[in-house]
This record gives C-alpha cells, sequence and structure tokens, in this order.
C-alpha cells in the first residue's frame, strides 16, 4: 500500500456512523485525518460537541470543527476519498454528483446499494463484485457500498456455508442493537423494558442485499443467489452488536466438523495487507451461551480491525438444518468500518491513486 | 361449574410462578384461597415478605405465612387441588406422590410433560388429551402439566394455522423476558446491554411440546405433529412477557384473509363458562409495530383473564412461507395462568368433584 | 359534589401527560370525557394511534379523534374545564387567554407556576392558596397550576416535617423517570447503561416551587418558606416514579416515633370527598429498601387514587440530621392526576359551578 | 522503581473485583503476571471459564488455571505481594496470616479498613497514613486496604476541597453501579426498570471510612475529619462506574474559580513514578451534563491508569453550599485499581523489597 496518505472527508460526521469513520480515520495509514462534513445543524460544532459514543473522541479530531459541505467544495479542498454516512434518501444524488467530479465515495447509504453499476461490498465476500466499478466513465471516482448493518455480519457468515451446504432456504431472526437506528433514534420509553418487532425496511434490505453479495458477477451483471432468505428483524434495548438467530436449511450433508472447519478456516483476505481486515473474520466459539452483544461485539485482531470480526456460536447441526447465532458489530463491521475496509481494498487493488498528480 | 369452593394449595409460593398461582387464586371463583407451600428456606415468612412482583400482593394473602408441606399434611388439611410451582427435577416425585393420594395436581414443572399418560395440556389446543386422564387408577387424583412457557403461546398460536396451512416445517426464535427464569434468576450483569443466545433446555423443550400437544390422540396414545419445530432461543432483558418470531412453511396457499380469518375466529372455549379463558384466545393487532412485551403482556379480557391472550401481529404471508410474531406472558399464559385453566376445564369436564364428601 | 358532570378538553392529549390526563378523565364522577386537542401535527389521528403509555388506552376514548383547538373552539363547544398539558413556553398565553373566556384552566405547565396570581396548588399542602383565585376578575375562570414533577411527591412528604423539625436546610437528590422528559424525550441511546445527572431547569423548579407551596398566604400574597432547598438533578432509566433521597436538616429533635406518627397521620384531606385523593397521602414503609420506582409507583387507594400516594421509607434519624427515601409517580402525582385532583378540589371548594346555566 | 518483577497472586479471583485485578497485573511492570487463588467451587477453572467482564481476560491468562491456596501455600510459592478479592467476613483472618508470613497484603476487603494499625490508603490522600505500617513486627508483611469503593473517589474530589472550604457537613448521595455488589450479585428482576435505595452497610462505610482518610495521623493514631458526612446509598442499573451527587456545605467562601483551580490542579503524585496513578486524578468538566458512568467511567490517562481518574462536573458554587457530580470507576478507581496503586506507592516508599534475596 502506497506511503502516501489520502486526503478524505467524512459526511455526516455528526452522527453515530460518521462518528465512527471519525474514530477509525483519526490515525489510519491511507487517509489522512478526514474533513467533517455535516449539515447546517451542526456545522461549526466541534467534534466533541456532537459526540455521542460511550468512546472518547479520538483527540486528533474532538476540537477539530465540522464543516458544511458541497461536491464543490470537496473538490476544492483537494479531497480525494469521500466517506458517506449521509441519511438514506439524500444521499444517493449527493455521492453520485461527488463522485462526477473525480472523488472516490464509500457508502453506508442505502440508496446505491441494489443499483446495477455499484458494487455492494464485503471484501471478505464478494471481493471480484469491484469489478463492476471497472466500468465506470473516464475520470470519475469509484462509488461502492457497503451493506445493511444486518446483512453485513449474515454474509459474512454465510460464505463459507453457501458452496458447502447449498441451501435451500435461509431463515435469519434479529437482535438488532439501539445503535443501528442512529442518534437520537429509538426513543427510550419505546424500548425500555420492551422489544420493537419492527425496523422499517430492514427485512426486505437483509433479504435483497444478501442475496446479491452472494450472487455471482458474469456478463457484468450480478445474478443474486437465488435460495430465499425469510428475515424478522427487531429492535432490543442493548447499545450496540447486532445478534442473528440463522438456520440454513441444507440440500448437502457434510460432517459437523467439516462445517467448523469451513468456518475457521474462512480468510479470503489472509494474504493481502488491508489495514481494517479482521484475521480471522469468523470466530466461532464453542461455549453454551455465546455470542453475546456484550461480550463479543469489539472482537477482531488485529487491533485496527476491533469490532471487525463475525463471532459465530452455538452451532447445532440437525440436518437438513444448521443452526447457530451470529454477532457483528453493527456501526463498525456493518457501518464505518465496512465501508474504511472497501476503501483498503480498492487501494489495495490499485483502483485509485494516492494523490491527484498521479493522475487518472 | 359447581358453587362450592375447593381447597386448594400452591406448592413453591415463594418463587415467580408461586405467587402467581398466589395472585390468581386469591379470589378464584372456584377455589379458596390457597394454603401456600414453601420449602424450608422461606417457611414462617409470609407471603408479602417473600414477594418479587411489580403489583403488590393481593390483600387478603399477603400477611398469611409460607407452610412446610408434605403428600401427608396436604391430605391431612383436606386439600383437594394443589398448584405446583415447584422446580422441575424435585417436582415429578413429590407430585406422584400427591396424585396417589387422591389429590388433584396441575403443574407447571418440566417433570411429568412428556409422561404419555399425563396430559400436557392446553384448554384451546388440545383439551382433547384430558382423556389421558381418564384412565388412572380409582381414587387418584389427576395429574395435569401445562406446557413450558414458551411453548404455550407458541401453540395456541399455530392452532388455527396447522390445518390451514399443513406445514412443512415450524421455525420458531424466541426473545425470552428475564422472569422466565424465575427469581433470583438471571443476574443483572449476565443481561445488562446484552442478549443471553442460550437458555437451558428451551429449544429441545418447545420442539417436542409443541409436537405433543398439537398431535393427535388415538387409542390412549398421542402421536405427536410430525413436522419439524426449528427452535433458537435466547433471553432479552424485558421483565415480562415472551415474544416469538415464527415463519411457518406452509403446503397450502390460503388466502391471506382466510388465514387472518382462521386466527380471529379461533376460540374454541367459546361456549364454555372458564373464569381465565380468554376470548378471544388470540388477538390479532394490524399496527407495523405490534405485539410488543411491554405493551401486550397483559392482553386478555375478561378481566380474570388478563395476561392469558395470545398477541400475534406483523403477520407476512410470502408463500410458501407465513411469518408472523407472537407474544403471551410468560409467568401466567405460560405459567401460572395455564395451570388454573386447566383446573377450570377439569372442573368443567367434571373431572373431579367439589369436596370430599361428593366421593369419587 | 353536583351530580352533573363539567364538559372538558385535554390540551397535549397526544403527549406523555396528555394520555395521562385522558386515562383519567375517561369515566371521572365530575368531568364528562374529556376533547382531546392536539397540535397540528397529531390532528385526525385517534388517541390509540398516538397511544404511548404501557397500559391499553381507555376504551371509551381510544378511537376518539384528536382535534385542534382555539380558546374560541373551546368556547363554542361549551368546554368548561381545561386540563393543560402543553409545552412550557407555549401553554402560558394559550392558557391566559382561555381563562378569559370564563373557561377554568388546570395546567400541568410551568408558565404560570410562579406567577403571583396563580395558585401553585397540592391539596394536601396549600388547600388555601387557592384564595389567591378569588381575586380574578369576574367572568374570568379559574387558572391553577400543579407543580413540577419532584416538587410534588417532595412537598407532599415535607408538609408533615416542616412544623415539626423547623428544618434550617432541606437537601433533595433526584433519581428521575424517563417520562418526566415526555415522547420522545430521551434518546436510548443517552440513558442505557447511563444516569445524566442534569435535568433542564429542574434543580431551580424543585427549590423555588416548593418553597412557595411550603410558604404562607398572607394579604393576598404567597410568602415562600426561607428553609434553603439545595437540589441535585439526574435521570436514570426507569419508565416512571420519581425517587428522591432527603435530608432535612432540623433545628428541633423530636422522637423518631413522633416524626413516624406524623407521617402516618398526615391527611388533611380526611374529610372530603375529593375522588382522586388518596387516604393517606403518605405511605411510610419499613423494610430495609423501598420505597422502589417500579413495586412503589400505582401507590394509593381507593382505585381512583392509584399513583397519587408518595411512598416514604429508609428513614433514617440522627439529629439533626432526618434522612429518607420518597417516591411519587412523576406522571400521576407529578403530572395529571395533580391536576385533576386540584379541580376536584375547586369543584369542592365551590369554585365553578357544574353548567354554564348556573352561571358564575 | 526496582526492575525485578515481584511474584504475586490474586485471591478470589473469580471475582469481579478479583478479575480486574488478573487484567490490570496481567502486564505489571512490577509485578509478575499473579497466581489466580479462588475457592473451591472455581478451583481447576481456567479464569476464561470463569470471566465475567463486558472486556475478553488477558490473553496470557485466560487459559491459566485457578488454583486453591493457603498462607502456606503462598509461601511455598516465593508470592511475595497478594491482592485480595476475598469476600468481606472471610478475608480478614486469611489476610492477617499471610501478612505474618512476610507476604504483603493490598486488600479491597472491608475487615482490616478499621484496624487503627493498617493504613487504610488512598495514594493521592492520605499517603502519608502508610507510616501506620511502619510499626509492624518485624519480618511481617504490609497489610494495606484500599477503601469502600464509593469512599474512593469520594475522597479523592474532597482532598483538594476540604482545606479550601473547611466543611461544616459533606452530604452524599450515591447511584451505584451492578458490579458493586459483586457477581451474581442483583438479580435482573431486582433492578430492571427500577431503583433500590438500599446497599447493606454502606452508607455508614462511606461515612466512618471518608473521614478516617480525611483524618490526620499524629502520633501513631488516625484522628478523623470531625465533619459529618450525611450519605443516601441506592443501586441504579448501570453495569459500572459509581456516581454521585455531592454537596459541601462551606465555611469559607472562596472564589469560584479558586474552588476550580484548587480541583484542576491538584496532583499530589506528579513527580512520583507510579504506573497505574492517573494525572491528573481529578478531570474537572464543564458541560451541562457530565460526569456520565457511560461516558466517563474510563477516564484516567496515561492508559494504565484508565479508569483511575476522577471526573467532577457540574459545579455549583451557592455559598455556602458548593454543588457537584462525582464519578469513578468503582472496580477500578474504587477497587483493583486501588490497591494496585497502594502497592506502587509501597514500592515507590521502599517498603517492601522485589525478592526475598535481598532481606527483609
Amino acid at each position: 500500500m502506497s506511503d502516501a496518505k489520502r486526503p478524505c472527508a467524512v459526511l455526516g460526521a455528526s452522527g453515530y456512523i460518521g462518528q465512527h469513520f471519525a474514530r477509525l480515520l483519526a490515525d489510519h495509514p491511507s487517509f489522512e485525518p478526514p474533513l467533517l462534513g455535516s449539515s447546517e445543524r451542526s456545522e461549526g460544532k466541534t467534534l466533541a460537541d456532537v459526540w455521542q459514543l460511550a468512546e472518547a473522541p479520538p483527540s486528533g479530531l474532538a476540537e477539530q470543527r465540522l464543516v458544511r459541505t458541497t461536491p464543490v467544495s470537496l473538490e476544492r479542498a483537494g479531497i480525494r476519498v469521500v466517506f458517506s454516512a449521509l441519511p438514506s434518501g439524500t444521499a444517493g444524488r449527493i455521492e453520485t454528483e461527488i463522485a462526477r467530479r473525480g472523488i472516490s465515495v464509500f457508502t453506508n447509504a442505502a440508496d446505491h446499494r441494489l443499483d446495477p453499476t455499484v458494487p455492494l461490498l464485503v471484501p471478505e465476500v464478494n471481493a471480484d463484485h469491484l469489478r463492476l466499478a471497472a466500468h465506470r466513465p473516464h475520470g470519475q471516482g469509484l462509488l461502492v457500498a457497503n451493506p445493511n448493518c444486518s446483512a453485513t455480519g449474515l454474509v459474512i457468515g454465510l460464505a463459507p456455508l453457501v458452496p458447502l451446504l447449498a441451501p435451500r432456504a435461509v431463515h435469519v431472526t434479529t437482535y438488532q442493537a439501539l445503535s443501528g437506528a442512529g442518534y437520537p433514534g429509538v426513543p427510550s420509553l419505546a424500548i425500555a423494558d420492551n422489544v420493537v418487532p419492527y425496523v422499517p425496511d430492514e427485512e426486505d434490505k437483509v433479504a435483497r442485499e444478501s442475496a446479491r453479495m452472494l450472487g455471482t458477477l458474469t456478463g457484468g451483471r450480478v445474478r443474486p443467489l437465488a435460495t430465499p432468505f425469510v428475515v424478522h428483524c427487531a429492535r432490543v434495548g442493548t447499545r450496540e452488536g447486532h445478534l442473528e438467530a440463522v438456520t440454513v436449511e441444507a440440500t448437502r450433508r457434510p460432517s459437523r466438523s467439516a462445517i467448523e472447519r469451513a468456518l475457521r478456516s474462512f480468510d479470503p483476505l489472509a494474504g493481502r495487507a488491508l489495514p481494517s481486515a479482521p484475521h480471522p473474520p469468523i470466530e466461532l466459539r464453542t461455549e453454551a451461551d455465546r455470542p453475546q452483544p456484550l461480550r463479543d461485539r469489539w472482537a477482531g485482531s488485529p487491533a485496527r480491525a476491533r469490532g471487525m470480526a463475525v463471532v459465530v456460536g452455538r452451532l447445532r447441526w440437525d440436518p437438513p438444518y444448521l443452526r447457530c447465532f451470529l454477532l457483528s458489530h453493527n456501526a463498525v463491521r456493518g457501518g464505518a468500518g465496512a465501508s474504511v475496509l472497501n476503501a483498503e481494498l480498492a487501494i489495495d487493488e490499485g483502483l485509485f491513486p494516492a494523490s491527484t498528480t498521479e493522475g487518472r
């Protein structure tokens, strides 16, 4: 990876995912500390002023002020990479405009996720889908989306299982953390001593995005996995970490040890020097009662990959049904960290240069 | 129903389910206020001393002292009915001994649930299984079990659906409340900001007990429903009310309105005067985000049936998959109230007399 | 109390206090079921649509639609009494205008609480302050305020203690429930696994309002109690019920039993038939660990006074310091119920007639 | 500080404080990784088996097995320092016996805290009290206690204020975290949606221990501070971090800036190289709503001092009353970290040698 650090910006830096972006980019080996973009409401405040995470804000950025940005202002500031935590709905148009100006965009927003020309990417799962970006017009920046926070952990856990089990169907039921709804997000009176069995649009997103990522890229198009995803989504009162109960209805009957081996040995990024990639990406636990949001959400090593591993446990194999629980940090693995890792992959693939002077 | 009230006792009255029994029996039309039995640890304390529920203890019983009981002492005290909240494991032998002395036992304990001669009973679902008790030796009391707290709500919700959909498989994932583990039960440090994806033995219980209750009684034996139950159980931080995400994989394709009608019109106890029976037993909600433990756990009318209804919502019918969420009060519908209703059914069936003098 | 029921309205009926008003007024002996007023945002929705309380909405009002109101529209609709749950800040002007039209206003808003001509009233504490309202212009409705939710329970607990102990200072530290901030109110991410040691303006309100209510009315003016109130306010993660740690630094040294007697025998409304008045208004508990929000928030009898009693416990008397914990339901005793009781007192005092035809 | 690391042991390593000891000592510059002592119940299990903290167990100790220890076995194993997380009640006798064998004991247990010959020590507050240990018999190990978890943060916050304000009284009300009661500790049903206004013995401990630590050592005896401490203790549903509302009734009237300066400049250990000492020990925050358990419990730098700083905020100075909120990590600053810092101070004072061969 090139030594030169790329100037970058975080859009939507006052939000929950935006703050995780700021945390991850404050001292990243490939990016300069980010410009922090925000809406009018937070403009002029410092990152510390708007900070909502339990962890302290990164010391180098705490006193930096949030600024309003436009595609033009980003270009003028020499920004080469934008990490977008803009709200879905308004994100799409702005991201397109930014990419048109030659700035690469890695986005957590939903707007472009099902756009046939945009890679919906989880490097461990479908790194080859990045080729979709090869066809973009000359001079245009990359536009790469990370999936929904519940879909990310799921597809990583499924990636080694799909070829082994050739599923007839996949059943997923979620226990989603509060932070998945951002800040202020879920009112405390709505969730204290409660579970809310509804997360708007989430079940469809999990089903569609998972099928797309586990699909195959042929002839410049992604053909989604045909297996149906049957999904229930609910919100529980945990702060961070989406837990999922997963049942794979298999059409094949490998041994239990073959299944465990497939999960444990899965590490398609093993040879690559992506700083935020966890090794292994899946941690398989054998205790009776894991994974748990409280204890497992920060799984992942090396240090830069904290919160990037998917923890799988309670494996039960009663053919044709393979059951397990699966956990991933919704705001890291399923949010900011996902797009940071996507950007690292793009750099490793030589898809965007360290500085404007290297031209394109 | 006979006017004479039967003398009854609650065993395990110091526990969470035992306290719900006390609450429900304090002013029951068919039973005298119960004798409160407890272990040595709580002997001599008042019900108020050991009270753990959020609601105040019933005024008539609050100052009553807990006593140690034996099968012999119960017989001598003229007890005709025992409601057992004894811990599974020790319950079975004691309950058998009590029944041998001619006292009828309605139990929440697991020990006898799969005993082929004991009715595992939910009146709305398999009232006919009570016939199993007809074969008991002369002079022996009834021994009737209510199912596991997660199974109860489930089989009520499934009862109208099984004939309509002829399921190929049923998938269930639970969000179980703290009180399901009794008191002291789950340590606060284990569950604050957490979900624990494990409830000992629960998944097997749900699968086996549900199949048995939805099975058919022929030739004095219950043949369980053959449909596989694929179950995940997890504990969340709510106080009361088990939420379940249910997917029925159907082999038939009725219309959505036929499914809704089946749920709404289901009321097999409609003609019977069972005081704790909710009418309707299933409340179908159409809001986007129900049922919720906080809001729906006390569903059920009339007043005596509070907490006895099952609330179903978020019906999604994408054939062959019918998805819904389902909620029932684990300690009422899935515990104390379940056995009280079983006893009411037994009285209505003429299976045990109001007083010893009526003989048998 | 007159048999005729007064037509009334709840303003701000879509909010948390407004919904408690609706609950309490749905079947009140002195008031007709209320007209439900709301802002433009909720106009046209049913009460059930906007309902946020854990308890089900009152059956008679659930399907009633919220309407926008003006002082003129209220007058035309023949409304005689308004219960105001309007947000402080906008409430004051509107309430004044309504009262000018001859409609009596009982308000939970803060705007008029320190207005020298408006009774800031807790019937058990300063019923005589209602005389302030005698001087209002002919034809004008009453305007009576209930205090801040933390001040209400406090002054009730202090009322029998102040004459006995002649305090040099009163120290109060609160553990305030989520519902004190209304809905949506406190974001779940702000309070899950947290305490927030700040409630805007609350400490000043508690100090000033308490001193005023415990003060003396002489010459048409209230002279506040001179004793300093030293107050800390914090928000904790409970749903309902404000707990307060109270220390009275006494200048007198009565016996402990005299103190207990004063608390237990306190019942200044004993002779009066106010439907929502709890008897006794203070419940003194002697367990080691009470009062608790979960168990004690609904204290109060008779049934209509549920949530209206103040529960005092953990009395520790180490002269000159009397320490105790004190709990009251913030949204009932400290909100909607407070104003309903104020209205009942005003009726009992003959301060407003049952109907317009009875003149004024 | 000597380069040689001392062999040490943690007693009660399976408990919550014991695990924090293990975490802090896994890679300590002055101590070897600890022997992990436990009761019979946990003997033979690995540290990972019994682990209860949200953070992962220290990699070097996770697979180490817990062993039963006796004073004799500790001596034979060459242990020089014991960190005791034994339960109060049984701790005292064992700790005395261990010290008699020449092993130094730093204990979190309450048994010796008010023993006139044992230093009850917080290095920033009363380092001079360590002189009490000088008088121990030749050959005997040190025996040094850290105070109650609520008292520790309090006396640090008060240390710079007492000389400045010469308090007439100190009022303290706590919001104590679940972990203060250890594991399993508080049942979830006791605290979910609740506050428990009682922590056994805690109020007395806070009052007596604080007065002792802020007292003066003269003639080999500690004369406690005469100022009364008026204390309320309650348990709330947070995981870690005790919040305290503190009011100092002052007899002097310094300026507000003098008070802030006193808090900010307080750093009596500034010149010393104690690895776990936070600099500054008091972090004064000026936001409207801090300190908060969730955000401030891990305060303290350098890295080894995480969780060792006391965070003070919401300073309100209305003479004679100074009010503030104060937070410290109950299990680190108020538990394991407290004793580790005490041991570091003792080393720095030359009170015990690095190895047995250096004599005693």
